[in-house]
C-alpha cells in the first residue's frame, strides 16, 4: 500500500478518482460564480461536471472558463425543435456525452419548495425559448413550468429520435430496477445511472446503494453503471464501487462547498472525498480502483445468504 | 405518461380514484352538518361513501343530500328486527351494497376514551329503538350500549340470514387473514374489506398493508378485496394498489378534513390524495390503476426472497 | 362470542383464568399486610397463588389465611435437614405442588439492589434456621446470605433426593432452552415453568416469551408449560397461550397491585388482565381456552418461513 | 457450581482469566504511572499485559517493574533496523510473543483527534531513533509521523523477514475476515486477534463479535483466536468464549481504570471483570472455561437458521 491510484475510465476519459460532478440546478443560488466556479473546481481536481439544463450560467459560458470533460444533462421538452437546439449547442461546445433525465416526465411534489415559497432564476439555456414565465410576483411557478414544458409522454422508444440528432454517447440517469436497466440497453444506453433524482421526485424510493447491484447485475457489464445520490464520504464511494458501481456523481456536497467557499470550496470537497476514499482503499488493501472487489463489502442480503449455508 | 386514468370500478360503479369513504362513526362531533358534509364532498368528488349505521344524520337524511353513490354499514344488533328495518331502510334510499363490520363482536378497550370520558351523540339512525339509554350524567355509556345491543354470536353461518332479507350486495369488514377470506368467499360476499377497524379494537392487530397479501392471494380475484386503515398519502393508496386492492377507504383523514373545513375541507382531502395518487402513478409509469403491478412495490418479504435465489 | 369460558385446569386444580401469581419475595415490602392480602386476592379470585420461600408471612400464616390453592417455591439450601423440613411443612399446610427454583444456584448482580443500599425483611420461613443475620447497620447483605445458604451444587441429579422426601409434584422454575427443559422431564418434573428471574439474575437472558415455543417443542405436551415474565396486559396472555404455555405467572403487576392498594389493589389487577383477555378472546373468536391456537399468533419465525413458501 | 475455575492458557501461559490486557497508546495520558501501573496491576491479576509499541514508559522500564507475562506490540517501520532492535529488545526483556499490528499501514482519519489538536507525548520506545518531531507548536503530527515512519507496503510476505530475526511467536492483529485469518495461518501466525483497532481506524469495519465466529471457523482450532474490542462486562467475555474465542483483549476499561484510580483502579478493573465472568459462569452452568459452549448463545444467524427447520 505504499502508493494507491484512483484514476478511473469513464466513457474513455481518464479522471483522477471515480467521482464525477452530478448535474445539479441552478448553482447561482449558492454562489453568484455559479456553475463557472463548479466547473473550474471539476477542472482543478481533473475530474468529469454534468452541467444541468437548469443551469444558471450558459453551457457556452461554462464550456468557455475551463478544460474539465464536461457532460450535459437534458429534460426533453414538448418542443423538440428546442431540445434539439440544445444538444447542437452542447456538441458544438465540447461536450462530451448526454446525460438524459428519465424520472422526471413530471415535477415532483416537492414540499419544503411549497413551503418556502422559493424563489428560483431565470433558465439561462433556454433564456427567451420557453413561453412560461417563471419568476412572478407569488414567488416561482416552477411546478407549472416544468409540467407545461416537459414532455410526459416522451418514452424508451423516442430515445431513437435523440440518438438520430446526435452522436454524443447517451447516458441514462434515474434507472432504480433491473427492468428499467434492461430498456436502457436495448435502446442503446451508453451507460446508466443508478439515481431517484436526489428523493425528491417520489417518496418511498428506494435509496440508490440499494438498488446498485440489482442494476449491475442487470447490466451485466455490456455498460459502465454509476452511482448517484447519497455519497458523503470516502467510505460511501467504496462502498458502491465495490457493488459494481464504474464510479459516483455528488450532488449536494458539491452545492454546500459552493455555498461556504465557491470554487475553492467545491475543489476542498472534492479533495476530501479523495482523501477519504484513498485511505479507505490503503486500509482495506486495494492499490487501484480495479482492486476494490464484491467481497470488500458485506450486505443484509450476504448475511442472510450465509445463515443459508 | 401525457394523461393519467384514475378511474376504478367498484362493484359495477365508476369512481373517480381508487378512493373510498370508510364509515366513521358521529361526524357532527367533527363539524355540524355532520355526514351530509361528508356525503356532499364525495359526491363532487365522485366517489362512494360509506355510511356509517352510527352516523349522525339519518340514512334518509344523507340519501336526499346528494346523489354519491352510497353503502351503508351494519353492525348486526341482538334485535334482528332492528336489523331488518335498517337494512330495508338502506334499500329504499338507494344505497348500493351492505358493509358488514364483521371485527366488532364487542367493543374494544379504547383507553383514550375511558381517559376523556367520551361524550357521545343520539344514534340518529337507530333513535327510539334502542332501550339503553347512551347519554347520561356520568358521560357516555358507549361501551355497555355496544356489548348489549350488538349481537356477538352472530357468526358465518348467519350471514346466510342477512342475504335473505336483502339483495344488495355484502362487503365484510374486518378481514385479516387468509382463514376469515376463505370463509367470507364461502359465505357469498361480494367483496372483503381487510381492515382492523383503525387499530382500535384489538391491540397488536397487525397493520392492514402487512397482511393485504396474504388476503389477496386467498381470494384468488374471485371478489374485490379494499384496503381500509393507514391511507394517509398517494404513495399509500399506491401501495395498497399494487399489492392488489381494487380500492381503499379512508377514515381519519376525511374527519380532518371535516373538522377542518367541513364540505370544502373533505373534498380538499380527497382531492390532494388523488392529485398525490396520480402523480405517484406518472412517475412509476402507470397511466391507469390496472398498469399499478405488483412490481411497483418491494416487501421485506420480497427482499428475503431474493436474498434466496 | 356470546359467553367466553376462561377456566382453566392447572395439576388437576381449575382456577378462574390461566393467571397464577409468581412467587416474589418479601411481600410486606410493598403493604403491611404481606403475602396473607396476596393470597387473600387469589382466593378471591379463583386462582393459584406460588408463595415464596422468602415470604414475609410464614407459610403457616399464608395457609391459615384463605382457600387459594397454594404452591411453595423452594430453593435448596446447603443444609438439607432445613430443605427437608420446609418442604413437609408445606405439604402439612395444604400447599399442593413444589415450585423449584433452577436459576438461582448463585445470587444475580442485582447493580439497582448494590446501589439503592436495599435493607430487607427477615425470612420469616426460615427465622431462626440460618446462622447469617441478614439485617445489619449498613444494609442488607442479603446477596452474602444467598450465596452462603443456597447449595449451588445442588444438580438435576439431586433432585431425586427431593423426590424422595415428598409426594408433592415439583415444577421445576428458570428453564429457557430445549436442553433444560429435556433434563427437567427427565429426572420427573411434573411441570416446567419458562423463566428467566424476572430478568435479574444474569443480563441477556432471553425474554421468555420467545423462548417459550421452543421449550414447548421440546416437552411436547408431556407436562404443562408455563410462562412467567414479561406479563403486563390480557394480550401478553394470549400471545403466551397461542404459543403454547398452559397458564402464565405474573409477578410484577402483583406487587404493584399490592402496593397501590393492598389485598383490593391485587385483586382488581387480576381482574383487569382476565376482563382484557376476554375481550381478547371474544375478538379473536376464541370461547375457551382450548381454542387458543398457534395460528392465532404470527412471530418473525413464521413470517420467515412464510417468506421460503 | 459449587467452584469456578477461570484459569486460561494463552500460548502456553496459565493466566486467571480469559482477559489479557490490549496494547494502548500513552498511558502516562491517564495517569503519571504510566504502563508500568497497569503492567503492575496484570502481574497483580495474574494475567498478560500486551505493551504498546507506543508506551510511555519505555519496555525495559515496563519489564523491570513486575513478572506479569508481557507481550510486545509492533508497527513495522520503513527503517526495518528500527523495528529489528526493538524486537530484540523485547526479546532480552523477556516478552514472550510479538503482535503485530496489520491494520495500520496508514493512520486512520481520527476526526475528534484533529477537532481536539491533540497533543502527545515522545514514544519512549523510539525516542532518538527517528528523525520527525512529534510534538510541535501547533500541537501533535501523530498523523504525519506514522504516515511516514511506518512501512505501508509491509506485506503477508515480509512477516518471513520477522519470524527470521526472532524466535518468539507472532500474533497477528487486525484481522476481520476469513480471507485474512486464512493468509494469518499461511505466513505461520502462532494466534490471531479478531480486531477493528477499537473502530478507530476505518469507518464501517464491523463489530469484532459479528466476524468472530467467521475467523474462528476459518481458523479450525489451528491456532487460538483472540476478540479484541467492545468488551465492557463479564457477559461479553462469555459471548466471546461461546463463540470461539481463546480470551478476550481489553483497552479501553483498563485506561478508564488507569485515569480513575491508577494500578488500583487497572486492578479493579480487571477484578470486576473477572467477578462478572465468574457469576455469569455460574448462572449459565459453567464450572471451567471449557464448558462455555457455542450452545450457551444464540445469534441472529442461529435464529435464521432455526426459521429454516
Amino acid at each position: 500500500m505504499s502508493s494507491i491510484d484512483l484514476s478511473t475510465m469513464v466513457l474513455g476519459y481518464s479522471i483522477s478518482m471515480p467521482v464525477m460532478i452530478a448535474p445539479t440546478s441552478r448553482h447561482k443560488l449558492a454562489n453568484p460564480s455559479g456553475d463557472i466556479a463548479t466547473a473550474r473546481a471539476a477542472s482543478t481536481c481533473n475530474t468529469i461536471m454534468v452541467l444541468s439544463i437548469s443551469s444558471t450560467c450558459t453551457l457556452e459560458e461554462v464550456a468557455a472558463c475551463c478544460n474539465a470533460v464536461r457532460f450535459f444533462q437534458l429534460c426533453v421538452y414538448k418542443r423538440r425543435d428546442i431540445t434539439a437546439k440544445l444538444v447542437l449547442r452542447a456538441e458544438n461546445n465540447g461536450y462530451k456525452a448526454i446525460v438524459l433525465t428519465g424520472d422526471s416526465p413530471r415535477h415532483g411534489r416537492r414540499e419544503a419548495d411549497i413551503k418556502n415559497k422559493i424563489i428560483i432564476q431565470e433558465l439561462k439555456n433556454v433564456e427567451g425559448l420557453l413561453s412560461t414565465k417563471i419568476v412572478t410576483d407569488k414567488g416561482s411557478n416552477l411546478d407549472a413550468l416544468a409540467n407545461q414544458t416537459r414532455d410526459p409522454s416522451f418514452t424508451w422508444e423516442d430515445i431513437g429520435w435523440l440518438k438520430s440528432i446526435t452522436k454524443l454517447p447517451i447516458l441514462i440517469k434515474g434507472v432504480l430496477t433491473h427492468e428499467d436497466a434492461l430498456k436502457a440497453l436495448e435502446v442503446g444506453a451508453a451507460g446508466i445511472i443508478v439515481s431517484n433524482h436526489g428523493g425528491r421526485q417520489l417518496d418511498y424510493c428506494p435509496p440508490t446503494i440499494s438498488v446498485l447491484e440489482e442494476v449491475v447485475h442487470a447490466v451485466g457489464g455490456k455498460v459502465p453503471v454509476f452511482l448517484d445520490g447519497g455519497v458523503r464520504r470516502g467510505t460511501d464511494i467504496f462502498k458502491a464501487m465495490a457493488l459494481g458501481a464504474q464510479a459516483v456523481l455528488v450532488g449536494r456536497p458539491v452545492l454546500y462547498g459552493l455555498a461556504a467557499k465557491g470554487e475553492n470550496g467545491v475543489r476542498r470537497v472534492l479533495e476530501m472525498l479523495k482523501e477519504e476514499l484513498e485511505l479507505t482503499m490503503a486500509l482495506s488493501g486495494c492499490s487501484n480502483v480495479k482492486e476494490i472487489t464484491r467481497s470488500h463489502v458485506r450486505t443484509k442480503h450476504d448475511r442472510q445468504l450465509l445463515s443459508l449455508l
